[in-house]
């Protein structure tokens, strides 16, 4: 499945909310992630983003779609991963 | 259709893209922002976004699907738009 992940934490969970998202998906833009992934390891992403969230305050949302043909990507000004894909 | 648009500007320019955005889709997180518009309306709100962003700096990202059924979406934690439902 293709997702697209959101999150919404406080600024000290940020960093390992960050190190986390990144080891599964492609950072894209500020705090917004996507990528193709099984969903096996997105419950795995899930599980472990709940250790590191507190759930009162935080907020994460995904977007899956079974298949990436369904989805448009336009970017309008500055992309912000270009970096990111060769790392 | 369907959009998801997530924008990255410098903090002089969040209240007036906050704005912008929030008068055509309905905002659901931090910069993030989803609802269903017309091609035409979204060409619209790009046009203004454009006149607000600094394109070498800031950066907005549109997801777009021709059937919203296509998507699934998860809320993990706090679910900050309830109120801007309202609204």
């Amino acid at each position: 499945m293709y997702v697209i992940l959101v999150y919404d934490v406080h600024q000290k969970r940020v960093g390992r909310m960050l190190k986390l998202c990144r080891r599964y998906l492609n950072w894209i833009q500020n705090s917004v992630f996507e990528g193709a992934i099984s969903e096996l390891k997105l419950k795995e992403l899930i599980f472990e983003a709940r250790q590191i969230m507190d759930e009162s305050y935080d907020s994460i949302i995904i977007f899956s779609s079974r298949n990436e043909r369904w989805l448009d990507k336009q970017v309008i000004g500055l992309e912000k991963n270009e970096i990111d894909q060769f790392l």
